[in-house]
């Protein structure tokens, strides 16, 4: 199994944007350093707990101190964006990351974000999103074509050999590209299996995790691909320490507060909290901390963790390609965090090798 | 005076876009170190030689490896992107830089890079300028507004107390801003004096230079600020060596190609040339490399080079604030290079201070 982190970012709303970018792009270098395989940074341009509007720049400024892990939005939204001056933007950074790159797009979830560009009805926020990637997807083949689509205009010119244009394919000719789905059914999780699209699942019990599955198993079988579990990536806390204990204080004093203060709220508001209930008729307001620490995420020593793993993927009916975690503020000590984060790829991944390649074949 | 650094980037079309993005970071880090005072990065999405689709990749990446020196795009061209999406972007990353920051904007002038949006009449590009700086003005207030403009929708919707949005003001609550001018009389710069912008003037030629002064002087005065040519740019080549003929080789060898393969042709196609020849009757044609060395760039020791300096300034009525010299190829060997940007600022610009601090008074 393949370790990823997800930088949403999950940081107080008092820290300062220079502490935000410092943080992101730290945590990219240290986990590039220790073997995590991507890196994914989300985009928000209202949010005062995900407080990163443009991912790219922590992604640019992030190449040049990396050199294994693969970064990706997730996700660029699509909607807010001209998709001809993305494409171009986001096919220069898969040359400069030279194919350590990755595309997520979205539709944009939050109303505040769209209010920003002026949409108060987000109804129209898929269609954009269709449109854009299919203006993206010309831009990219670098070949002659004009779009006059419902939401904007884009083209290639007629190449003028005296003039050629500047090649703006990206890496290897192709962009590969996520979609992250979190309710069930999840259309995005369908879209991801139809377009060949990576598709990510952000927990939220394990019945919403097989139906990710399961919907992207059948787009992927319509589309006449062969599904492959691999290429799922789950999002999910895990905190490794070196005893049980440890772990469980570094989880609650850590992600406590992000998850009672912005994460809980954000998933009763979306209503998706009653999926991560251990008992269905539990009241959602005694979800505290330590009922997480038990019930949600996934902490304890390596071996602990391992042991969880191991039943939560017997759960699922088997393993998937990558553990994502988000990155959480542990700005004021990261050494305990980065530590968990190195036991967590080093500790504990290996162990599910086998698994994750008999799931791959 | 001052001197920065303007990375159209003029890099050969055969360059990589990570050569391209190495070089351009390395110049910012290295004239940040010798004591450039700023560092601008054009903006294009399809030409060949002006090889940066994303400026602030490049400004994001520089950052954490930088301290005194100041940076901008230069310019986002306006029409091409989502006025509200650039306007938090950009705030985002001035406060990142702490107010090392500034934002040169344009309309964008190359018809490849309009139709790469689908737009083929280039006529309401101003307009649309226009109104992307008066939305990204009232986005960076924070305050609750609605926008139906001609070209796009943008607002800050009325502020839930229970989700505060984040603040998206730039650093210091103010975005410093700045636009070139190329031809005379320039629309650019007479724009810039009306709404106390920088005005940044690519060298044509003392005649074109002249009228740009006069306009921003006419255009502050008109606008009831106080003219100060200090706030002045002025982007010409100037190259320095240990002696004459070292620095006039290093010129011919390394700015010439440049010129004659891409910088001359679009001063023709922009009908700017003649401003730049010595004797106006001269046949452009006969305008090569050795002719530029001698009468366009300005190239020597430093003695030469500040006698000619001194000249220029005489010419002019006197000194400006900013020299921005521009970044060229030299990825092959880039000591001599950069050790003319180091004679420049430490050797040559030093002895201009008492004039500069003249005109700034």
């Amino acid at each position: 199994m393949k370790v990823g982190m997800f930088q949403t970012p999950f940081l107080r709303p008092e820290r300062t944007p220079k502490q935000v970018f410092d943080w992101a792009v730290r945590q990219a270098i240290h986990a590039d350093r220790i073997g995590f395989s991507e890196y994914w940074v989300g985009e928000h341009g209202t949010l005062d707990w995900e407080a990163i509007p443009s991912p790219e720049l922590v992604i640019a400024a992030a190449a040049a101190q990396t050199s294994q892990i693969k970064f990706g939005p997730l996700a660029h939204l699509l909607p807010y964006h001209h998709p001809a001056t993305l494409a171009v933007q986001t096919a220069w950074l898969s040359q400069v990351l030279e194919g350590r790159y990755m595309l997520g797009v979205a539709t944009g979830a939050y109303p505040t974000d769209a209010a920003l560009r002026g949409i108060t009805d987000m109804s129209k926020n898929h269609a954009m999103m269709l449109e854009a990637i299919d203006i993206m997807e010309r831009v990219w083949t670098g070949e002659e074509f004009q779009h006059e689509g419902q939401f904007w205009k884009a083209g290639h010119p007629k190449v003028d050999p005296s003039h050629p244009p500047r090649d703006v394919r990206p890496w290897g000719g192709k962009m590969q590209m996520a979609m992250t789905g979190l309710s069930a059914p999840s259309p995005s999780i369908g879209f991801a299996g139809t377009h060949g699209f990576i598709p990510a699942s952000v927990y939220a019990g394990n019945t919403f995790l097989r139906s990710h599955f399961e919907t992207y198993r059948e787009k992927m079988r319509e589309a006449g691909r062969e599904s492959d579990r691999s290429a799922h990536r789950v999002v999910r806390d895990v905190i490794v320490a070196d005893t049980d204990e440890e772990a469980r204080k570094l989880a609650i004093e850590g992600i406590g507060h992000a998850w009672m203060s912005y994460i809980k709220p954000t998933y009763e508001r979306f209503g998706v909290l009653k999926g991560l209930l251990h008992d269905p008729d539990m009241d959602p307001s005694k979800v505290d901390a330590e009922y997480l620490a038990e019930h949600v995420w996934i902490t304890g020593s390596p071996d602990t963790v391992a042991r969880k793993m191991e039943g939560w993927f017997d759960e699922l009916g088997g393993a998937f390609g990558t553990l994502l975690i988000y990155s959480h503020d542990y700005i004021d000590a990261p050494e305990a965090w980065e530590r968990s984060m190195d036991l967590l790829v080093n500790e504990v991944a290996p162990r599910f090798n086998t698994v994750a390649e008999k799931e791959a074949a």
